[in-house]
């Protein structure tokens, strides 16, 4: 059950390693990269994989030519899901939570690096990487309302609030209409804006810069961004004294003083 | 007891129904529409009573003449509670929390139409609605520290930093002074400005279509915004997975896919 | 055990009293004003007995001769922190953490006023603060990320996204780069931007503004802003009832009153 980067092939998105930086591309373009069951599995399954994955230091998550993600295909998705029993249901929105829960236990950052249609639940994996970097033509729409369904999919209504504000966030619940790529920027919900041409060039170069940073303490970073949404203040500050007490046990806390000594830049390691 | 949204008279404000989406006008504009003990009561009455009115599938809370509310009135209201025992001061500051309670309570999406003065507990009642258009005349202060009050009234140390963030909640908060409309625009707690002649109309227009959408699942958002603040992500994603379980056995979401294989606009009935 | 603040004469930083406004200069210019292992705790000690000082009412933070605080110091706190056990580890980081309890926990808002570097911990000062103002110079960076180390430091993965947000807050804390003065002052992390020459004088002013205000009554406001991050809605607004009662029988209630009557300024007293 050994997960080996080098040569994981999933069966549902492409897959790419290179200089520590993983990148997941949701591969059916025709279609503006939809999620289907399976895909929805397989994400899952590889996010919770990279637990156990250091030399995985940091992901991309994107779309093909030009699309993040539509979410799940009406067809292959909300067809079945409108003639299921609750049990199945249930099972079935757990599934996609699980998938969120996922993005989010893994400790690398996550790069959503995202163009044209993010929609349904492509605009949540957006919501639950840890940056997100788009283009000009990005759109973004939380669409559950526009399908009969309520706004609090996946998360939405914990995570969205706290990345834009809670009067932005329930303008997009409620409504279901696209966030615009530089209203996003505004919002904070997209961290920055760069052309088309350039959008995965960038995440890459983004990937690796933290990639080469101190990934044991990144991931102990998004830990704590986790845990930390409903502590009180003097948890959380006693909670992140544990948390870099540890990290200041790291190799990398060292070899950053010794580089700051000899005048050098520091080469983490990540342990 | 019921509640008849075509034949209901409020003593207190101004009541109007049509399209499903109700109006409430505080209405006293000679003194900027105050509220008063009487008032605050009825308001609280009347959102607790919509829990149970299916036909309001929207609120829009506006005031009268260019203004929207300032809150509680010097004579009527604060020189009384200059004079009371803590058990009836106790007594007060939980019926105005009452008032908040409820317009987070009801299932219905409120919409706030704000022009010109929203001060103290009608900045409160902005604060508490789901979305907030104004106009560029819109001034909202929660100005508690103007009357020797503490910023913390009727749930603002709680609410206004989930809206605007802390640092900006707590200028207003310790120093009571006015929010500009665009600043709230640029901040988060306006959605949007439009120009005075033209607020209702849009506000009007939002709520109809809002009241248009499914209102059950609409119900759904609300209640999950409302609990979501303070639960770890874990348990945010599972009690999303159960309330969108729930909204997947609406008839509204068999409409929206039939109406998408029929290449249709989906009719939704909020059941 | 008295601390008086018209004689008080810390060892490691400066200190001026005036007008009910403390003003604490971090002032090490040669080194950008770092903090040491002494001034870490002559701080805390300081904020922690101001809990029991009412004549001080308002406190600013600041640095000296251009910069605000360029954090722990290098040689004299990394260092040593390298060559710690686990034990003395977390005995630091909790002393740090008790620094931020302290600027939190005290009843006086806290303004912070920062001018060209502001890093490490003393971003994390920064971000303690109730508000903040800056000059275009100001460059605040969560650095630590930099010396091999987590985000999580003194509370900055509970407290910072609660003022910027999520996305925003994860990128500073990832990756450590520094947050100039217009991109923090669009954020909210600085409630405004001045010139060089006019910070202090604006601090100031603010400062004397607020404790001309209802002291008692800001002190509520503060604790309310600490204590209401994770508690039910329906938690928050009965916390407020109860907290804003107590603020309805100051006098400070009663002269806001008096003045509106007698068409006068109001003279609060802070009891």
């Amino acid at each position: 059950m050994t997960f080996d980067p080098t040569s994981f092939a999933p069966a549902h998105f492409r897959w790419a390693f290179a200089d520590g930086v993983a990148t997941v591309t949701i591969d059916k373009p025709s279609q503006k990269n939809p999620l289907t069951f399976e895909s929805y599995a397989e994400l899952r399954d590889t996010f919770r994989a990279l637990v156990y994955v250091p030399a995985v230091k940091v992901v991309v998550i994107t779309g093909a030519e030009g699309n993040f993600c539509s979410g799940g295909n009406v067809h292959d998705i909300i067809g079945p899901l409108t003639k299921m029993a609750m049990p199945e249901l249930l099972a079935f929105t757990r599934m996609t939570g699980d998938l969120v829960k996922a993005i989010r236990g893994c400790p690398q950052p996550v790069i959503a690096a995202i163009d044209g249609v993010c929609a349904g639940a492509g605009a949540i994996i957006a919501m639950s990487a840890d940056l997100r970097i788009a283009t000009p033509r990005a759109r973004t729409a939380f669409l559950f309302t526009r399908v009969g369904l309520a706004g609090c999919d996946m998360g939405a209504c914990a995570i969205l609030p706290r990345i834009i504000g809670q009067g932005r966030a329930s303008d997009l619940l409620y409504t279901g209409r696209a966030l615009g790529a530089e209203e996003g920027e505004r919002w904070g919900f997209h961290n920055r804006l760069v052309e088309p041409e350039a959008l995965l060039d960038e995440a890459l170069a983004t990937a690796r810069a933290l990639a080469a940073g101190p990934t044991f303490a990144h991931g102990m970073t998004k830990t704590q961004l986790n845990m930390e949404w409903n502590v009180s203040l003097e948890t959380a500050i006693e909670m992140e004294a544990q948390a870099q007490a540890i990290c200041m046990q790291t190799q990398d806390f060292t070899r950053a003083y010794d580089a700051f000594v000899a005048k050098q830049q520091p080469v983490f390691e990540g342990n």
